[in-house]
């Protein structure tokens, strides 16, 4: 692959010290980092490509830490619909009519939108098919934790998830013996915990114990409802937090989704233990509520940022995450100044990083680490002026700015071209199949205004 | 200027049945529409000319109640940072360092901006200089309603803006007769009237009775953040908007902006007077607080979608502020059927015209109407599969979609590109006069991360 010396630009590093290199470099070899800053011109091969960047910004690649892959395609299925309406009467009707094939399309099509708001490694807390999903991301040239959705208990679920501990372990065991650090060890494979409504204390206590002998992580939604943290209380007599800690799987290892509803001393908890947090802001807007997010930032909680699924946040998009992470709060707590874009761009960065536990191999430019960079260019009457340089990048870009993604070394989209998959070709497929989903399903959407259908 | 015909489109008119067309077709000629829907072939003139639409949406021009177009080149002032530094320390210095050349170059940097996220007609709460929007507006070819930022008292005003109401309604009368139904009578001028702090009732009765003699409308920011309605509660004994019903002025042609702090019995108040709400929700989350929306629409008050100022909400995309919009009130009721996407729909386009008191003239692709639309392509991922044709406007569309802009039946922008305005002019000259207004001002942002400036 050679070398790739990035000349001239806004180089926001993210590194241990956070320094910015302002007309600064980072020089790529292969697939890592070979130099940040001022970068020595003896570094340097005499055949390496040089892109002048004229001022863009430089940033490590996002991490969107939580990404329904196989909803992609079903978007739109749910929209202004009581919870009741889109579980039972869409979602699961919806997910439990794919096939392998489609999960493939569907993690194609995500990947495409992944890529092109600057996503460099997410991961996927659980589809059906884990075998579409890695080589839907292999072929995408993204890093991804992948893990199956897992599920031994739970009313009203459909026929063919019902499913015992056993089984769910073992076929999680199996796709992970399988696909574990394939890829170039891009893809890795994770243990999936649904909810607590749909996961037995017995498999929640095993899953942790195979998740550390294979030393990987596990994925699971924790207190995202207010319903959800009624009923642990009126079935195990505490909130769901206090009893994952007490079943022993409060770890480093474990990246909680949503957390909306924690206590203060669940906060703690997390603390205490590492637990690493991903927030999804549209997602809980959208039904959730307010996760504390400034209290777990001041009590140095790892927060992350997720894009949750396409049924469920329909724009699959990090920057506007960001964006809605640095807003949502300001207005809950009335006070402008909680969790500023630093903060926010170290959660979408580093913190994403630390919460699938390869803060070591990339999440900043640092010299050694893996290349997954992204370049971005403000120029355009949606982001310019740029006044404020780094609040810029979270409270004016859209993904639309991000106009080069890197990952592994490798351009995935250049000057907003994907490289690495036919865009065309899988919009129409993936387009398609979504539409044979909602009709295998029996899946109507009625119409919100009358509608005529002019012939020719 | 003649005939054209888009045709073959997804036809969202808004009119009064919400009629939607699959495969329909727009007439507009001259400034006008003159058919829509199915289109008699015998309207249509030989030399019309076709745009073939191939599926792509065609819905009126989007309205956006609430624009600073001053503020525009502000941009990033006054990220993550209190509101009496925002005010005092960065706007305030700001502003009153601003030229009247400088207003003239914000506003059409401001133009860009609404052109390209799809809006036809705006609303301005008043910068200093009327007669630099006034240019502005009329090249970019837009329609507005433009008024003076209007204070006669308040603690801590810069000494230049320290004026009596007599002046203030002076230069205002003096703005209208010079430059009201200017540009073909897409620019109008309204009244302006800033806030109750820096207004007094004689200003705010006296603004009352001018704007009915004249027919036009008055534009004041209204019970904004909590300090406001506590400090009418202590000097007047009420809060804002009782108190500004006991001065008369609640009628049809307040347009009301923010409205976060309203008893329920002051939105009967509103709904009763038909006032006009326009919601900003990107400005609102960033410190005010939530604005009761969802009680509004069930009252039957006519609330309609605005972007505020790039100093306060920095994406001055309405697109964006839709997608809030259907988001924010269902994660703070904790109920996602609340604001559905029809809802918000009808905010951007009729309810905006309803406000800014033209639903008689655009609003709506409706026969006779003013020709104010815009195209919108759904191809890419980021929005498709358009599973749900409507919610998709809402929930996953962004700007970027929005293909071609024509207001008067003129384009503004078509496939992207700006038609009205040198964009690259506009950028380079507004960008550098809003870095020398820092400089006047004296305003230093300090570094979020520490920056090395690396020489060649």
């Amino acid at each position: 692959m050679g070398q790739t010396l990035l000349k001239n630009g806004y180089i926001v590093s993210m590194n241990e010290t956070e320094q910015v290199y302002d007309g600064g470099s980072v020089l790529v070899q292969d697939d890592k980092i070979l130099a940040v800053g001022k970068v020595d011109p003896k570094l340097v091969a005499p055949d390496a490509e040089v892109i002048e960047l004229n001022g863009r910004y430089v940033l490590p690649g996002f991490v969107n830490t939580h990404v329904h892959t196989s909803q992609q395609i079903s978007r739109g299925v749910g929209d202004d619909v009581d919870f009741i309406t889109w579980l039972h009467k869409r979602m699961w009707p919806y997910e439990s009519n794919m096939t392998e094939e489609d999960s493939y399309y569907s993690t194609l099509m995500c990947c495409l939108e992944l890529i092109r708001s600057g996503v460099t490694s997410f991961a996927e807390p659980g589809g059906q098919f884990v075998s579409g999903m890695v080589k839907g991301v292999t072929e995408a040239g993204l890093r991804a934790k992948l893990a199956k959705s897992v599920m031994d208990c739970g009313e009203g679920l459909p026929k063919i998830w019902q499913r015992t501990a056993d089984q769910e372990l073992e076929q999680q065991e199996d796709d992970l013996k399988r696909y574990h650090n394939s890829a170039d060890g891009r893809v890795q494979i994770w243990f999936g915990l649904r909810t607590i409504f749909n996961n037995t204390d017995d498999l929640i206590i095993r899953t942790k114990e195979m998740a550390d002998r294979y030393g990987v992580g596990i994925h699971m939604h924790v207190a995202e409802a207010k319903s959800e943290v009624e009923y642990t209380q009126e079935v195990y007599g505490e909130p769901t937090v206090t009893h994952l800690n007490r079943l022993g799987v409060l770890d480093k290892n474990l990246l909680a989704v949503h957390t909306v509803w924690l206590t203060n001393e669940e906060i703690r908890m997390f603390r205490e233990h590492d637990v690493k947090v991903s927030h999804n802001p549209a997602s809980a807007m959208r039904v959730l509520g307010f996760a504390k997010i400034p209290r777990m930032l001041r009590e140095g909680v790892c927060v992350s940022i997720g894009t949750d699924g396409a049924s469920s946040s329909n724009r699959m998009d990090i920057v506007d995450e960001m964006w809605l992470t640095s807003l949502i709060h300001k207005g809950w707590r009335l006070d402008s100044t909680v969790v500023p874009s630093e903060d926010v761009l170290r959660m979408a960065t580093i913190n994403g990083a630390r919460a699938l536990l390869d803060d070591r191999i990339y999440g900043s430019l640092t010299p050694g680490k893996k290349a997954d960079l992204i370049v971005i260019n403000p120029h355009g009457p949606s982001m310019m002026p740029v006044n404020d340089k780094i609040a810029a990048l979270v409270t004016a870009m859209h993904s639309t700015n991000i106009e080069s993604t890197m990952c592994d070394g490798k351009w995935l989209m250049r000057d907003r071209k994907i490289l690495t998959l036919d865009e065309e070709a899988i919009l129409k497929e993936a387009s398609a199949r979504g539409a044979a989903i909602y009709d295998r399903a029996g899946i109507h959407l009625p119409d919100r205004f009358p509608v005529t259908k002019i012939a020719d």
